[in-house]
């Protein structure tokens, strides 16, 4: 099995924008070196607690202090940007990174980021997500047109196009061909409509952990889907996300979860959330407890909703995981801030490369 | 006087995106550390000569590894962004330097960028470029308001605008405050009007050289205006570009400027373009020679656009340029390709920032 990072980021919204964007280097040089394969960065522009408005600047610095690791904005958000300009930035960055790139394309869903964007709610995201995808599509197929959408416009220019001058027309269009680029698009709910499309267009589905019911669904609707439209549905291509800690013993790395910024963030942040979309909902079922979502507490996230143990442990759940749901191809870690105490944090992250994923194989 | 670069690039369209991306940090690091105050770098999605799509995430790589020089995109093209996604891009990076920001802003001049962007010519580009400026300034402003422009929309949430759980509001604004953020606009022709607007807003004016009457323009133009509205204007923040080489000797710097990129430059891409835009007719009248555009050599390059020769030789050239122009407060260099040899480019560079601008004073 592979190892991922997703860098949301949740982090403490005190730190400076700075600070984020030194830990964001530093995290992934550290899964660079550990041996991750792929390090995801969310997009948000109005949320302190994940504040990293820009991923792929992030991106573009690390590309200098890594080697492996691949990269991905998880995602960006389509409504928010010029198709055209959003094309020709994940097209140059990708060849930047010399093909060290994949693309997460989503909607958005955050009610005030679509407010910053000029929207009254997330409503109307999903209609101009799909429009942009076309013109974005087009723009790389780089074959003149000009074309005005509902939302967008964007072109691409052929030879009676040229101002007079010569322009040699600069290639950034993905590395290695548009073929070449792996779109992944996240799926939250059960019979998730973004995991739908994805499977139609061929984009690869990565599951927010939400219990195993959801996380079969995830994988059902992705690959009906998927050979609805005649593609291949790979189990290596499914990606899993999960909350994890491993260290030495269950007791030890229990004890350094809750003192970390994974404890902080569900402490300070993640609870109300977690209730508001219903996300415990599957997971209160798998623990086969008779309690609703506001009596989970800190203990049960421990138990449940975390993975945290040895690493015999965190391998033994797993598995039993994917007893239950199939198996898939890379799990994937959340980020949390350890900006104040990164050396346990980053001794589970290296033992989750080195120690646990390597000893899975459970397509 | 002050030291810049403008990168913009002139790189050869064979050279890689991950080539062009090195080499871009390797200047803003030499830069750097030789003492130029301002490094910018423009937008320019479509030409191969001048192929960097994304200055932000230069910008952004280069934090990481500089200490003292400001960065500016120069411009962002406001029509071809999103501008609440542009206005966040812009406060957060500038926050990622602590303050070594500036923003360069403009409508888009190539045809070919515009039509990538579902434009047929450059002409509406403008008038989209003001509506994005106020919307940007709103969102910097950060109070409540939701606006749908004639091109763009952009928000900003309010207390009544949280979607049913926690959110702590990221400030994504320019660090320091929107008062503290340098814009600035760089003008080409005579009586710009880039610069007249830019003077009636108080951003700082940059000159394209293109002769004396040309330059002069430039700064009457945007003082005339800036002190139409009541703005103080400072020749310190009136910068100058050139091309400009400095070696031993004059014979030398002429020698070595025509061997390196600024002779690759002139001979395979920018004596069509300055021929197009009218740009040697001020400076053939500057040199007193009785020839038109399409007489102009190398030689001439070297004698009467470019500042080549030893220090002393370009501080008189300088000095002669301020006695017909009134002064100005930082003389910018014009970034070209030297990838196979950097070595005599990076002396130039070195000398222009130690030997020949600390020894001007030509405000």
């Amino acid at each position: 099995m592979k190892s991922g990072f997703f860098h949301t980021p949740y982090n403490l919204p005190k730190r400076t924008a700075r600070q984020v964007f030194d830990w964001s280097l530093q995290l992934a040089q550290h899964c660079d070196q550990v041996g991750f394969t792929d390090f995801m960065i969310g997009e948000h522009s109005t949320l302190a607690w994940e504040n990293i408005p820009c991923p792929e600047i992030v991106i573009g610095a690390a590309a200098a202090v890594t080697r492996n690791i691949r990269f991905a904005p998880m995602a960006h958000l389509l409504p928010y940007h010029h198709p055209a300009t959003l094309a020709t930035q994940v097209g140059w960055l990708s060849q930047v990174l010399e093909g060290r790139y994949f693309l997460g394309v989503a909607p958005g869903g955050h009610h005030t980021d679509a407010i910053l964007h000029g929207f009254e709610g997330i409503g109307p995201l999903q209609e101009q997500m799909f429009e942009s995808l076309d013109l974005i599509e087009k723009v790389w197929a780089r074959k003149p047109f000009l074309e005005k959408g509902k939302f967008f416009q964007a072109g691409y220019p052929g030879p009676n196009d040229m101002p007079g001058y010569q322009v040699v027309l600069a290639d950034n269009g993905p590395w290695g061909g548009r073929d070449n680029l792996e779109v992944a698009v996240t799926g939250l709910t059960k019979n998730s409509s973004s995991l739908k499309w994805a499977g139609e267009r061929n984009y690869s589905p990565i599951s927010f952990f939400g219990g195993t019911e959801v996380m079969k669904s995830h994988w059902d609707t992705w690959e009906a889907a998927a050979q609805s439209k005649g593609f291949h549905a790979d189990r290596a291509r499914f990606r899993v996300t999960r909350d994890i800690f491993i260290a030495d013993t269950d007791a030890e790395a229990k004890r350094r979860a809750m003192a970390s910024g994974l404890g902080d963030a569900w402490r300070e942040y993640l609870f109300p959330i977690y209730k508001k979309f219903n996300l415990f909902d599957g997971i209160i079922k798998d623990s086969g407890k008779d309690i609703d979502a506001s009596q989970v507490d800190m203990d049960f996230l421990a138990e449940h909703v975390w993975l945290c143990g040895s690493p015999e442990t965190v391998i033994r759940k797993l598995e039993r995981v994917a007893e239950k749901t199939g198996g898939w191809g890379q799990i994937v870690v959340n980020s949390h801030d350890n900006i104040d105490n990164p050396q346990p944090y980053f001794e589970s992250l290296e033992r989750l490369a080195k120690e646990v994923a390597p000893k899975l194989n459970l397509l």
